[in-house]
């Protein structure tokens, strides 16, 4: 197919990689276009403006939050306005529910589709092609782009004809995620006062009952006090929190979990802590513990 | 090894089954003793009073909860009334940080060691001797005991010489289990809430980043809201909660997600939802969703 | 003085006439114009438009929310392109400090004043010209207009050169207020429920301790459950609720009682009850207390 | 009426003086009892034991906590095995509800009267026989002391025939109070980021909506940051808190502001706020927003 990428950060890059390795035509866009030459080498062409990267049937974007999103898809010569009636635009950022459903409109009234696609996996997956992709949008539209999906995920999950619902999905893995590094802090300020090892606790936790990924990579990080440099920075986290607690506040959703999860990265941030992995809100339940 | 067993529910069966199996004499005794049986039929011997299981070196206890294992313990006739000096008694139970405590300066006094050892694992695993064991002692009596948490478990964890520690570290896990329960309990009523599938979304959930049993097990039955009868009942989950709370107070460490869980038990209780599995706390984020 | 006044509803009517009755010049404006009437048989200016209420040295603006205040003030033909330079626009809404300082800079730009004077009170006091004017804003502006600030009210707190600030206490009064609802709410369903009656429980709070009109008023309410009709509106609360969190957010503030106090209010809006009182949200600490 | 008096101290220093003012014959008992003295000054009787204290038809206490009240009333040679039959202890203690059921039963069963009258109001109010007397028990036992309430305090609330009803109504007025505090400390934390002047705030706050003594004594606190010497110690606060938890778990009710205060005392005490006023957990609002 052809197809427009735009935004090629630590995920994008990765994901465009694999639409080429299937066999796809993408032309590229970035707003600093630098990154753009890496892809080129590998055959892609460049777009030197957002219109450029709309001529194909598909663009698929993958940008930092919604002001980069509404900005490249809403403003002047952005893919609502550029991409031909009949075009498809598949969104792979971590976006709001409330602009999901702005896109949805605009892109309908324009004769397009919009799909959202977010996708759970750090970089390497992306690079791998061995992402997750959850996927929500119109079936004739969804069943057109499934093989971009095959091309740079291990599988998709269909979970509703209403795009912004794999927005909230996607928020969610995030929201539990959180809720996870939190109880491993409170877990961790608990054995520590009484004077167990953080890192021989965390080894019995992911022997025994929480052998998951999330819990190993956390729990050492924690564990360890290793929340520099950033894998996902606190600024980012406190982001998606409010995201999901904004659109649990559309749905009429109380969330207490993630009420106090807010409440624990805005006292991280305004102690200074706003460039430190997410997961050292778990330093406040030890400061807390007067550990 | 000589070795008395006391308290042969769905646990301890299993246990001084696998420490008969391993070569070791076991009296076994139990409040009601028709359980006895099956375990005589097996090589033990019966032991008429908790006072007969403390003629050997070793006595364990796998028992309901504090009282039980207080009135064994501390009880007229009991262990530390019955066991010779020198004999070690192994405390299995999930009990209070204040009773380990208690026992631990009991034993002493008595000239006796004290070793807590509660397990992570449910019947099926005590049966097959692959419980994980928690260990905490003074060394010389854990090493002398070792034999028998080989017997019974599929790997020891020491986390410290107070005894006290292994039973915070079993608590914790608990309260752990329960912030993974109250998540996903918020994070479907709010998924479930924009029209995504319940059971779809657990799919999602434990494909991609949340691939552990407690994730698999209680998605499942929190999607199909599949709460009878209770594999662990609301009133035993408020009461290992209130547990790792007091625990924490006595440490002097504040525990916010074990305060929003004691709410949610509490709630359930009073609204009649003791007897049900205590993963039903999760109806309550539905219901305040206006699900 | 001359002055515009836009937003006749029960609080504007009451703080316009007192206005006229101090000898001011008032033209009065209001969406709905059947209001206006009544101010004019008192001796006030019909104004046809936002822009007509804009031809004096002043403008105040009493309205429902941050859309009627944006709209006003912002839109086509509203107080900024009306207001000659040099002129001063008091806000006297409850909006948020977002729009707040937008406001601000708005003003700035265009040569004018901009006066934050929120007030606490009901309409029996704006009526009485009994209200408490919170002020902010640059000195010389709020020297001019204080003998209106006099006309409406009882006394006038200068809180701050910013006039956000103002706001910002507004909002964290009814913050309070909230606070208040829901701490009898939960000690009411406590008491209740082991048998002493709510009134003669809230006789005995507002005999001693708490012997503020909030207590009384509520206390009343609650122990009474007489929701309707609603004094101040459950989805007005929330409004109120999610404004002082927004600006806390903007200023890094965790607030843990106003996350505690926002689950509150969605979990009574999902389940129907957005127009009752706002001091319904005590239902929900009854309703989890079994009551 | 013959009185024994037990426990002098700040309080009951006031209530006993007072008792003998209004002409009642008091034999006054204190662990320490340098304090006698000053009472005998003023007519009362020293008597050397608890059971000294017992020989009339009345004897009220007035003490620490739950271990003084046990040990004088269960205790060897205490109340119940002092006082003879028909005779009332009035215990005006702030106790918990387990003890003063427990209380209630040992009373009956050896033929006395049960009567809990805890009361509002500090030591001034108590010498001042300003109190207000929260009473609970069996109406023949209630009316028949009823002059010794008139005595001490200016109002009594009957509030239940069963005792422990009225140390609730004490435990949920200290609730309450902690509330107001923490919800003064929130806002303060929030408008002074924004450069609001908390005295200048606390003025407002008590000026309008919150003029009642609560907010006006715990605001300057709190705006002054004046923590030291302490009214009310903050392990005092977070055992009142506890005992209003632990009241309300055997009601089965929820108290979500609870759970949040007794994490917040549990912050202060383990980082070293316990001798501070309890107001001081307005600290951490003000740590966590970064001030």
């Amino acid at each position: 197919m052809h197809i427009g990428f735009i935004g090629l950060g630590n995920m994008g890059i990765g994901m465009a990689t694999n639409l080429l390795t299937a066999g796809h035509t993408v032309a590229a866009y970035n707003r600093s276009p630098a990154k753009v030459g890496t892809l080129v080498r590998q055959g892609a062409v460049a777009a030197r403006t957002v219109a450029e990267a709309c001529r194909g049937e598909v663009v698929q974007t993958m940008l930092a939050d919604d002001d980069a999103v509404e900005q490249v898809t809403l403003g002047p010569d952005g893919i609502v306005a550029s991409l031909p009636p009949g075009g498809t635009h598949i969104s792979s950022s971590t976006i709001s529910v409330a602009l999901a459903r702005r896109l949805t409109a605009a892109h309908a009234e324009a004769g397009q589709s919009y799909v959202a696609a977010p996708v759970f996996g750090r970089p390497e997956a992306a690079a791998a092609a061995r992402l997750f992709v959850i996927a929500a949008g119109a079936p004739a539209a969804l069943d057109s782009v499934a093989p971009l999906f095959d091309a740079i995920g291990q599988r998709t999950f269909v979970v509703s004809e209403q795009p912004y619902a794999a927005n909230l999905v996607k928020l969610s893995g995030n929201f539990i995620l959180a809720t996870v590094i939190e109880s491993l802090g409170e877990a961790i300020a608990l054995v520590e006062k009484a004077g167990v090892d953080p890192l021989a606790y965390v080894d019995i936790l992911t022997s025994t009952l929480f052998n998951a990924p999330a819990y190993a990579t956390y729990g050492d990080l924690i564990a360890r006090k290793n929340f520099e440099p950033a894998g996902f920075a606190a600024t980012l986290g406190l982001k998606d929190v409010r995201l999901a607690l904004q659109a649990a506040e559309e749905l009429t959703v109380p969330l207490p979990l993630g009420s106090l999860l807010r409440d624990r990265f805005l006292t991280l941030l305004a102690n200074g802590g706003g460039q430190l992995d997410w997961s050292a809100i778990t330093t406040l339940a030890g400061r807390d513990a007067g550990l």
